[in-house]
């Protein structure tokens, strides 16, 4: 260790029977030196000891038979939507896009999303998130991140299928996007969700990618979903196309699939995060690859939906840089990307033979929660290993329960036998979000008890 | 209730947030009240407390803002491999089962053996598995079972590839029968298990077949796993075609399918568990349909080990008997029956357009973990449901954290936000194996010690 450290209050060296640098091999009993919001050293606890100047002005932690490792980064979340979990379980996308919208602008109050937003938060936190990408309508993400501690991009998002309203749903985003980003701090930072094909307009995605640019704010859409989406795009048909229509806006056939009729709009070359990315062909995978793509790989709520199977193997075989997101849990029904993470690669493996597919080792997986999310986002800088330099954004994973023993590899056993319910620590910015089984930055007691008082409200409307 | 209750110290009215009999829709509020080994009420907490003859005679038990449902039954597990859990991560199924086998014989010791089928049956219990399908070649786990307080059927496995041994093996699988059937219980009892094609005879098949007969015991074999062992059958040609005849061994093609294979076996007729059953084409179907099958659907070590995806969706619309099986740590690497179902129904629904998919929603999930495992073991009269006269197996799941509220339906909850690690209670035939964070029928801390010594000792050979 450099003479750079400077012992000190808020320096916290944490020990743990494994570390993973994800930049590097496993550690045995290894250490990670923190100081303020920064990592300052990563090793193994002796070198870690010996070297430090001033040892008993150092806070220890010790974790014991844990794994510590980056915080985890869910690419693709709707934090405001977590008070609607296990409300629309039909498992038909048209409709349960149709009934998600109406309980959504029918029922649920800005101080309802405003709960839902915080009540999401406390999950993504003690789940061991400690960065998110998410998607909301209300604007009321951005806000429950800065005061919960937690970091990520709030992107804003964008609804105009009809060109008619492509003006006035432009200088909304504008008058949103001002208020915004007034508010974004270097730790949360504010961008632009133009949805989907089926609820954007082609001008309204070239709007919004010139407002992107205009800010230099990042940018993530839902793309190539359904089958309902591809029958739209590529032969304006099929319930959105009926849908659309009934509602007196034209839609014809593309003659194309939804990533060329994306490449089409001009957003592909503002690299945004391409959400969902599931309904590919191999002309698609060019595509992508040739724009040096970000993924956002939701494979729970891609099945849940009963989507299909996004070609994970092939996005990493090509170098897209990929991220896991749990989605809504008004769809997947958790934010736990340990879980996400397992789904991935079993869903790969079973795809059939092996081959490039023997590649999603349980390293691979770690690697896809943490840096791979990180990439996605571009804040590989920032966050996604363990590096001297880099933000202390780590968490802890119990592995001493009877279901994760023996550990015989600490990747192995995270991907293959932990949950988001092991995590025990959650530290972001060098702040401890999460410890001894409560988040310390909000008053989950009080959000439990008001999202079971809001639900009872809700349903009984 | 009616005047048959004698409440008493053995008498138990548990109560929670919400009972699932399987056998009825769910009951908030409900309660379950046991005598002994046997459930006597189920039905709304109002109720059946109104109807008790001496409530105070009677030990309550209110478990919270928890789901009360039937024990999991796990219908496909090898204990005894418990601790060699994180050893074999090869995806290559060949290459894994011949460095197990290697492992297996080479390094274990029957206490080692012994060791394990504790460790598993530990976590076993504390995922809330009551009853397990459990194949084992040492016949170690039958005594694990009995000491530990969990119920099942213990399959004694049966290995010998080369039809000049078929006479010893039949010998020697009578001589472990003899010893086995004198220490089975009413709750643990004895089975067995000719393993797979690639490993037995066709004489053996037909020889065990005829013991299992004689001595009325149901069979378990694993079947239609690998394309390897597809291959094997069909062609004659493959890995394993090239291990067996390089250790002397006649293979010829039989130019079927391994189901057609096992059918002219004769086997088919004694209703065996068939363990996999992942590569099928309609025809199997049609045969599993016409022999009333019993299925141990076991879809991630199926995705892990890359062998594809059984068609679950298929087998329940044919009505087969099929129950979830974790199979063994070695290849899952967990014992979690809930994350077994949701991957199992997020998989099927990956499976592309909906129909009969659609069909696989929670409350089927629930009913796959609890009384379909029952249906394949053949046990369904005595557990999987919750109902009067039925065995005392029941476990309560804790649904009060962040990551499960707001609960709209137990069932979806249970589902899809649940996991193992969320059981806080699990009890067969009215004894209580787990409470309070602890197994209270095995020693696990000492357990755990001796884990770790021995893969210490294992990992350094």
């Amino acid at each position: 260790m450099g003479s750079s450290t400077k012992p000190g209050s808020s320096t916290v060296l944490y020990t743990a029977r494994w570390v993973l640098p994800i930049a590097a091999a496993a550690i045995e009993q290894g250490a990670v030196l923190t100081e303020g919001s920064t990592i300052r050293e990563v090793g193994p606890e002796r070198d870690l000891v010996t070297a430090l100047d001033v040892p008993s002005a150092v806070r220890r932690v010790d974790l014991g038979e844990c794994v510590l490792m980056p915080g985890l980064v869910n690419v693709h979340t709707h934090l405001e939507l977590s008070i609607l979990r296990g409300w629309f379980e039909e498992p038909e996308f048209f409709s349960w896009i149709r009934q998600l919208t109406e309980v959504k602008y029918g029922k649920l109050s800005r101080e309802d999303f405003e709960l839902s937003a915080r009540w999401g938060v406390v999950e993504a936190i003690r789940a061991g998130v400690t960065t998110v990408g998410d998607a909301s309508d209300q604007g009321v993400v951005l806000d429950a991140l800065i005061e919960s501690g937690l970091a990520g991009i709030a992107y804003q998002e964008v609804f105009g299928p009809d060109p008619i309203d492509c003006d006035i749903r432009t200088a909304d985003l504008g008058d949103r996007l001002a208020e915004l980003l007034h508010r974004q701090t270097a730790r949360v930072r504010v961008g632009v969700s133009p949805h989907a094909p089926y609820t954007v307009s082609k001008p309204l995605f070239e709007r919004t990618s010139d407002i992107a640019r205009q800010h230099k704010l990042p940018i993530s859409l839902h793309i190539a979903e359904s089958r309902a989406e591809v029958e739209l795009i590529r032969s304006g048909r099929g319930p959105f196309a009926d849908f659309l229509r009934g509602r007196g806006i034209a839609v014809k056939a593309h003659s194309c699939s939804p990533i060329e009729y994306l490449a089409n709009t001009g957003i592909l070359t503002e690299r945004p995060l391409l959400v969902h990315a599931v309904q590919l062909d191999s002309d698609d995978l060019d595509r992508l690859q040739n724009c040096d793509a970000r993924i956002a790989h939701c494979p729970k709520s891609n099945a849940k939906l009963a989507h299909g199977v996004a070609p994970l193997t092939e996005m990493l075989t090509r170098g897209l840089r990929t991220g896991l997101g749990s989605d809504g849990t008004v769809s997947n029904n958790s934010c736990d990307l340990i879980d996400e993470a397992r789904f991935a690669c079993l869903q790969q493996r079973a795809r059939g033979d092996l081959g490039p597919a023997k590649k999603l080792s349980a390293i691979d997986l770690v690697r896809l929660m943490t840096l791979g999310g990180a990439e996605a986002l571009g804040v590989e800088n920032e966050i996604g290993t363990l590096e001297a330099g880099k933000r202390a954004d780590l968490i802890a994973v119990d592995l001493s329960g009877s279901r994760h023993q023996p550990v015989i590899e600490p990747e192995t056993a995270l991907a293959f036998t932990a949950s988001g319910g092991d995590v025990v620590l959650t530290v972001v910015d060098g702040q401890v979000l999460y410890t001894d089984g409560k988040v310390q930055t909000l008053d989950e007691v009080e959000l439990a008890r008001q999202v079971v008082a809001t639900t009872k409200r809700l349903r009984e409307k």
